[in-house]
């Protein structure tokens, strides 16, 4: 349903226009399945409104490519072509940013993630993007390479109307504390837990 | 990681390679967001495979478009134009299933339910589309209208590699039984917790 009933209605003297149209600060997180698939589904409804996504994968390896990328690029491409829809950009950390042309070949992920970091903070003020996807980027902070109130900060400072979706397990309970929507995804019954390995087009 | 280690290797004489390549009957319920969201993220990852994807929306309402339908649809068309791919058909049961042809204007959802699954079935004995997706089908099975015995018994014997993804709440406990993997998204905070309604591109 487009429009539910809110169960409360805060008095904090924004309309109910206003409060709509509040960017949307999400977390999908938990150990099942689902929690980049649906931020990427997501972002499939942000392109068909036209909206500038930007995918940040904080994953490891450089090899990986998943199905969504080729598919959102894909749709980035057309929308180049025809003007359908909005931009995509996807970067991923495993192979080094797009944007650090220095590609030294050392594997500092520590340094990479603060680095990828860094640069979606340029981007937040500037409102490069109308949808984030920061993909795992729990990792990181979990790990310590990124402070998680730092974090927290920049996105209750963001400007105008940028929606951001943060993946991954283990997520900090301050994130958890400053979202506005928490998904936990949760594995009741996984097929390798039954012995079969991942499959194409399922997993990737 | 394309390749997890499974925890057990099963003696059900089967190889790594068949195992892994079991069609895949999957279920996406609990009260949180991202249940049908992820379905429609896997059926990107199936178009990019060039898989035949099929969506039966089992909702009510005549007039909801998400923008996932427009996407996908986009691609199927794509798939035309171009050959990238695969094709996607998506069918909604609220406007009337549009393989009837008769619009009598009833509205007897139980009648246009017992429908849709009459045509999947038919679709499965003719391995129509390699990727199903049954959005809230567990309603129809939740209110009786369609008999779970008979999902459980068709999904079993479905021949070939069709993979099937059942979303919705209150998912029968034969149709988990039965599921291959089971993710339940779990509400665990909510913008309309805190007053505020749906906004375009995020809900719809």
């Amino acid at each position: 349903m487009p429009q539910g009933q809110p169960l409360v209605v805060p008095d904090d003297g924004l309309t109910t226009r206003q409060r709509r149209n509040q960017p949307l600060f999400a977390v999908h997180t938990g150990d099942g399945k689902g929690k980049s698939t649906a931020a990427f589904g997501l972002a499939l409804r942000g392109w068909n409104q036209g909206w500038r996504i930007g995918v940040f994968q904080f994953v490891k390896s450089a090899k990986w490519r998943i199905g969504e990328q080729t598919v959102l690029e894909r749709l980035g491409k057309l929308h180049e072509e025809t003007g359908e829809g909005g931009p995509v950009e996807w970067h991923k950390m495993g192979s080094g940013w797009s944007w650090i042309r220095r590609k030294d070949g050392t594997e500092d992920h520590a340094a990479a993630a603060v680095e990828g970091w860094a640069e979606i903070k340029r981007r937040l003020t500037d409102q490069t993007h109308d949808l984030l996807i920061l993909d795992e980027f729990t990792y990181p902070i979990a790990w310590g390479w990124v402070d998680a109130e730092e974090v927290v900060a920049a996105l209750r400072e963001r400007p105008g109307r940028q929606h951001v979706v943060i993946t991954g397990r283990r997520a900090d309970p301050r994130l958890l504390e400053a979202a506005d929507l928490v998904t936990e995804m949760t594995k009741v019954k996984h097929p390798m837990d039954a012995g079969r390995k991942g499959q194409r087009g399922i997993e990737w």
